[in-house]
């Protein structure tokens, strides 16, 4: 479709030169240009179609780069990814090399924050308006942040902080009535009643006629005050905490969106501009259903419908299946999301056992505590939570489950390389921060049956324990291995002397291959399965290291704190000189692109493996 | 002193058979134990001073252990262990073997979790409605939680999921009117404005006088919204959320506390009971200063003056002089605490500068994304928090500051073991934690003058960086050794071939004694402090590996992801067979009592160390 006033935008500022009256044209294109985008490479659909205007209005308002804005969680980021001279990198956006869908410093000088994880975006903001009046400069800084992101707690400990403020701070509060999936809450509740309100004026006169001609006014106010404090000044809850609030305004209006943000500059103090939205406008199925187009795989621009069928089943599949069958079985057993229901894989619990589920918003410190209590009670809760995400809790993990000992399930899902997301959302961490926590146990699944088998032993443990496993394709090989689960017991897989391939969960698919390259040209294999990463099966380890003259560990975790690292501290401090190598990733963050790409650019393929592989041996054969 | 009414508790329970008109009495003689008790052990007084009358009516309303209270942070939970069966346990609180300063279930079955960061309780004590309800069990739970724990963002989490309760679940938010120090940002104003109120009925009656007879009724209303909106229904910022509000009603007003506590329980929602009590309260010295009787030392009863007159400088009275002396000559250094500027040794500097001081509140999470906007707007912010609190940031660490490489500065007091605080307190992760995140530097001092020196480094430094050191006195040893810090460089000691001692800040103290033992005996013995733990110095370490038949790392952090095994791996990554040793801290949790009690049973004391070193040698030798 042609795209005429969209066109002429090339550069950042250049939507200030477009005239207002093709503003409406210029939303439309927009939309339309990210459904045809999006329909072939996949990304935030809903949230972007929600936020066209918003950033219209955000861009004519401000000068950017001087000016700042920090886009919370940054999966609303393309409207002004395409205003700021990226128009034209969208053919590769999420894909190695091509753009970030989210904000990225090292992309424009217009992104000021790179953002990712929730919740940040006031405290972020809060720190520029410090250090622009330290530095006695003059700019602006905008905050935008989602309804779902303002229940995560570090908002509020941010906006208890703004309330202080004696100078301009803006929070644009696009509220479409949704986190991820759904609202929770007693904010959203709160936001609800602001929302179903008829606009100021309507307001006002409803207010007065509960009023007037009352004799005994207080009275009458105590007997409704449950509507009427909500109706009676809009967002005061935000007043109360001290932060001057505008609103709620509609977010699909351009002209109004630019006069609101001109009057919220005027103001010498932190102000939130209530701004309604939705998710998906504009593009039916997506409207419809902004939960699946919330982050979308490629689809069919008629329909909606994706364009891929996936034929086999994902580890959230069995995920899914897992834990109603458990939930059947055992009373005890509840699921926890952080507003992560759909991905997760809980939707099946949900519907089945409403009363043992609990979304709890993006409020993952709470989700884990609140699961410790659960425990304490005798329960046996499962958080099923993103490996990314769950670093948020890593404190609460320590205190409130390892501590004290809880029977607290953590099923870590998309744990490694998550993909087109990129550094922010990979789960590379925590492999390493729980193998530092006294009492926690970690296993790792190599298959999809493995994942069935060990949710089931955990539901079974009396103590914390966590299961992490991979984002997407469950690996269907290996099926005539399925020993039950032992406490700390590896499983040996092809006992054949020679390297011994030491793998974690997703590794073992990939062990599998370099062993097939291997043993292709001769050189004898083994290859177990770690399954338990604490405790690691130091018996079974001890007694095969003289029977190998190489170790591999293979793990996708970063190496420093990892699996590999406790093997070679358990091999040293039995004084066993077994060579080992440990592949896992290497200390940096790691960029978007699938992951078969990311990982041979890290050189943790079969084939960058099965290289070093023989290298190592080339070079103890050297040394001889 | 006499305690006639006190002699009477043994046991849980027997407070209820006190009649009612022997209370006061009993209250003051808990108060009189506190302050005898705590001048000769020294404890959190102040906090427990002030919440003598509200323990007594909790216990007095509820049936404990099948009721269950859950103590937020646990530092005032003193009351509640006389009640319970340890009032003779006083003489040895927070010694090793003694009774923790925190609630403890191994101690008794009327704790019922495990305490000590802040801001968890209402989350525990959520999950632990649901499960009461989920298997049909009755029983009351309530959490306390302070006024400055309630700045905690998880809080607020829990808060949002507790409004859709449908169930009773009492919080007792005890409002003392300040966090650890002083009161902190918008909730803590909201919540003044509260308490400045006269009482419920005075202030129906002025809200009346404002109401009646005004014709334009919210026109007027709007004029004197903010006053008026605080004063209209008193916490209406938590009715807004959807909890129920009780209060505010006097602490010290035993008899009013069980009567609110019994109709809160009526209430099949969840209930806050907003409860006004003083830190310190009956005790002058700890009403006048309840910072300074935050966390006590053993003090004169008379006048509140410590007991023991602290000679020796320890690393906060440096830190406070030397973050005085760079904000004199930069403009762009901040200082950041989390409610702990006494403890971190921030006060001067606030005291000198106050624009570029900010006390967060209890706020790890917001502390830290803070200060990476302030970094990205052109400040060197520092950030003073005490290790343990520090984990409650590990993802904001990683994602807000070392993902976009900001130089935010972490000062991490309280590093290793911190004595009588116990479990929750011990600083022994972060070595392992802040190691895994890429761009992350890692430095800690061997004594008062390199901290100084470090911190001078850490300013100028481009990027995250972070400075660990313990609590207390700051060693004063190996003054000669003073080269300038450079980065990445290990600081060789003493070379003597032998035996390498690489040790890690505090441990370069116990590495002297260690050595000193050691060439005693004829040893061999070299000492190298390493100085930076990431990146560690690989060129220094590989030079001198095959001039020592051992090397031991020494820290104190837990071994796993920590120090040593970086030094394990470079080696075995080399294909070097020097042996290793790693000294640290084991897989456990570590309980309350002197570090160097604590030292010695976890074997990383100097004697145990020589010890092994030996052991080491000798099997070395006979291996050969």
């Amino acid at each position: 479709m042609d795209k005429i006033i969209l066109d002429k935008i090339n550069n950042t500022g250049d939507v200030k030169k477009i005239p207002e009256n093709e503003l409406p044209l210029l939303s439309q294109e927009i939309r339309d240009f990210l459904v045809e985008k999006l329909s072939v490479t996949g990304g935030h659909l809903a949230s972007n179609l929600g936020t066209v205007e918003l950033t219209l209005a955000l861009h004519r308002s401000l000068d950017l780069p001087k000016d700042k804005i920090v886009w919370d969680v940054g999966h609303q980021c393309y409207t002004h990814k395409i205003l700021t001279g990226r128009k034209n990198d969208f053919d590769n956006l999420r894909k190695f090399g091509g753009i970030s869908g989210f904000p990225k410093k090292s992309e424009s000088d217009t992104d000021c924050f790179d953002t990712g994880h929730s919740s940040n975006s006031i405290s972020a903001g809060l720190g520029m308006v410090k250090a622009r009046d330290l530095k006695g400069e003059d700019y602006t800084v905008v905050s935008v942040i989602g309804d779902g992101a303002l229940t995560g707690g570090m908002a509020y400990e941010a906006l208890n902080n703004a309330a202080k403020l004696e100078t301009n701070f803006i929070i644009i509060l696009n509220d479409n009535n949704m986190s991820i999936s759904e609202s929770i809450g007693g904010m959203s509740k709160y936001l609800g009643h602001i929302r179903t309100m008829d606009g100021y004026l309507n307001l006002k006169a409803d207010v007065y006629k509960q009023l007037s001609g009352q004799t005994r006014v207080i009275e009458k106010i105590r007997h409704v005050k449950n509507n009427f404090k909500q109706f009676f000044v809009p967002g005061m809850l935000f007043e109360n905490l001290g932060i001057t609030y505008l609103g709620p305004i509609d977010g699909h209006n351009e002209a109004l969106l630019e006069h609101e943000i001109q009057e919220a500059k005027k103001v010498k103090k932190a102000v939130i501009i209530h701004v309604l939205t939705k998710k998906g406008r504009g593009y039916e199925p997506a409207e419809k259903h902004p939960s699946r187009f919330h982050g979308a795989e490629p689809f069919n621009i008629e329909n909606g419908i994706p364009a891929h069928h996936r034929k086999v089943a994902a580890y959230q599949d069995i995920f899914s299946t897992v834990m109603w069958k458990l939930g059947e079985r055992d009373p005890r057993v509840c699921a926890i999301t952080a507003a992560m229901a759909d991905g997760t894989g809980l939707k099946r619990f949900r519907n089945k056992f409403p009363d043992r589920f609990f979304d709890v918003g993006i409020s993952e410190e709470h989700a884990v505590t609140f699961a410790a209590g659960l425990a304490e009670g005798g329960m046996r809760p499962v958080f099923a939570v993103y490996s990314t995400f769950l670093q948020r809790a890593y404190d609460q993990i320590i205190e409130d489950v390892c501590l004290q000992n809880l029977p607290v399930i953590l099923a870590i899902d998309r744990a490694g390389l998550v993909g087109s997301d990129g550094e922010t959302h990979q789960g590379i961490f925590d492999l390493s921060y729980l193998s530092s926590m006294p009492n926690m146990h970690i296993l790792a699944p190599k298959n999809k049956w493995e994942l069935s088998d060990m949710l089931k032993f955990a539901v079974n443990f009396d103590g914390p324990i966590a299961i992490r496993y991979p984002r997407g394709e469950a690996y269907a090989g290996l099926v005539d291995w399925r020993a039950p689960i032992e406490m700390g017991k590896a499983e040996p897989i092809f006992e054949e002397g020679g390297v011994l391939l030491l793998a974690v969960g997703s590794m073992v698919k990939t062990a599998v291959m370099v062993r097939e390259i291997l043993t292709a040209e001769g050189i004898p294999c083994s290859l177990t399965n770690a399954r338990f990463v604490k405790p690691i099966d130091e018996e079974y380890i001890l007694s095969v290291a003289d029977k190998h003259p190489l170790i591999v560990t293979m793990e996708e975790n970063v190496l420093s704190g990892g699996f590999g690292e406790k093997v070679r501290s358990l091999l040293g401090n039995n004084r066993i000189n077994t060579r080992i190598m440990n592949v896992g990733i290497p200390d940096q963050f790691v960029t978007h692109g699938s992951p078969e790409t990311l990982m041979s650019m890290l050189g943790i393929d079969e084939k960058s493996i099965a290289q070093k592989i023989k290298a190592e041996l080339n070079a103890m054969e050297g040394n001889r």
